[in-house]
């Protein structure tokens, strides 16, 4: 007889984007805690990545009240992993779009969420975008800057979580992530490592914003979707938590990492874009309260990792 | 011959509001530097207070950007004051409206501001609604958590006008009061001294929410104005302030200092709302840091100014 009873069900807001395909592929390698629903703008995964054992799909806009609504009323839901977004820092001038399009539906979403009674959520927010720029290690509790309506966006959704765990006990876990990168990129706009490797495995000139000199703490999406779990089962909540490597890394040094590997590979510098921040290192103090001292993926491992998978493409 | 070179043009959004219309009064009885234009909902005060002097008054609704957009069209304007709420904290709890009504028409008003190349900018924020439950003195670097929409939208606020300050050379002035209180307070939904005062003069019983044992720091509204005007002429800018009296006083105390004056004064304590921050008490040494130390009305001063005023409105 299988007993059931500690089977949760999650539902996967944005599924099938790049966090959201290796959060299910890692709850399929790794636990079966969890049954997966996912909505998402696509029915399957845009470029074809399968995945086994999902229970259900929705399809829908994350603007659309009734499509959200209709998932807590067909399922019991008991976590919900919010990975939607609808702009990139660098994108993202056009503050309006991303006020009515992430801020509003996630407020709408709380809404939703408070009366079917879910008490936990967890949100990927960010620790690229919402600091700003400095070049100190940033903790938590600094006051933030942001320099694209990115970051703002999402230091106001973290604040809305924090206001529906004051007012109805929602249970919200806030994630602030240093530069992912991994298997599933598949973004234009958003993922230097992804983008360059493209670039050079297709013999492309690859584009760096500024002289490339900037150091950003890079992760890989298996250590963050390890310690998200890990953090889950640990029942931490009520928090936000800075999840980097302390791998510092500029994207000349990724670059000529990137050469090492793909000798053809060529590059060139153009102007900074504003909503760019130059420096990204955040400090994990917290983070290892919480998991202790965790092991990171070296950084070269990684990129190799990727650079297979994204020949195996072609 | 008259020397017009230092006058500015100042636009002051809300200026038939509590705050503005006190802003006016200063400037009229204390400065030859500015003229007057006014955005208001109202084309005149709508309790009938008169203004003396102001060069145009526009009328209409924030949310609309063509009205907006007209103003600046029509007049070389040096600074804007920005007043408007649409929404007070205990009346936050439609978080959509409040996103659409005051975060979305401020950042298309930032827009315009960048547009005719506006550099200065004064936004009016919360001491009391920003920084959420503490018993601390909130210093203006304390990370913050609001426990209503009006706080969130607040910062979310302050938080574009550093983005405009740090890619368009914005210069805003950021203001975080504490409670204010004084002449011209019409509100029945925020500004418990007028509003007790208001009921002990009709002989109404006044509602006290929770216990009335929270203790917040008032402030005059005289006292917003000087310091205000004070940080201007220094120029200080780019920087968010906390303005407070240090004056902290609990609803108790409020009402028995009413009753002094008013002995037939009653109350009674209704359920606290959940929106309402408990304690407010500001760290003021960044204040001082600019102006120097500064001596506050004191509290049963003003009350009984505002006492006198309210009766001669009978």
């Amino acid at each position: 007889m299988v007993i059931l009873s500690n089977m949760k069900t999650v539902l996967i807001l944005g599924g099938f984007g790049f966090i959201g395909s290796n959060i299910i592929k890692y709850i399929q390698n790794n636990s079966n805690d969890f049954e997966i629903i996912v909505f998402d703008k696509h029915s399957r995964h845009s470029h074809g990545v399968r995945f086994e054992g999902i229970k259900k799909v929705y399809v829908g806009n994350f603007s659309d009240t009734i499509a959200v609504k209709r998932i807590f009323q067909e399922n019991k839901i008991d976590l919900v992993i919010h990975s939607i977004s609808s702009t990139v820092p660098a994108k993202s001038d056009d503050i309006q779009f991303d006020i009515l399009t992430n801020l509003i539906p996630t407020v709408k979403l709380l809404d939703i969420i408070k009366e079917f009674n879910v008490k936990d959520i967890v949100y990927i927010s960010s620790g690229g975008a919402i600091y700003g720029p400095s070049d100190n290690k940033h903790l938590e509790t600094d006051e933030a800057f942001p320099i694209s309506s990115y970051g703002v966006v999402k230091l106001a959704i973290e604040k809305y979580l924090f206001l529906f765990s004051s007012q109805y006990n929602l249970r919200p876990l806030i994630l602030r992530p240093s530069n992912i990168y991994g298997l599933y990129h598949y973004s234009l706009d958003q993922g230097i490592i992804n983008i360059a490797l493209r670039d050079a495995i297709v013999g492309k000139i690859f584009c760096i914003w500024g002289d490339g000199e900037g150091e950003k703490d890079y992760l890989h999406v298996d250590d963050f979707c390890h310690i998200l779990f890990n953090l889950l089962s640990k029942g931490i909540h009520n928090t936000v938590i800075n999840i980097g490597s302390g791998d510092l890394l500029s994207v000349n040094e990724i670059v000529r990492a990137i050469k090492k590997i793909i000798p053809s590979f060529k590059w060139r510098y153009q102007k900074a874009v504003l909503s760019d921040v130059r420096h990204v290192s955040l400090d994990s103090s917290r983070l290892i309260s919480y998991i202790g001292e965790y092991e990171f993926k070296p950084f070269v491992e990684g990129l190799n990792e990727i650079y297979n998978w994204q020949k195996s493409l072609k």
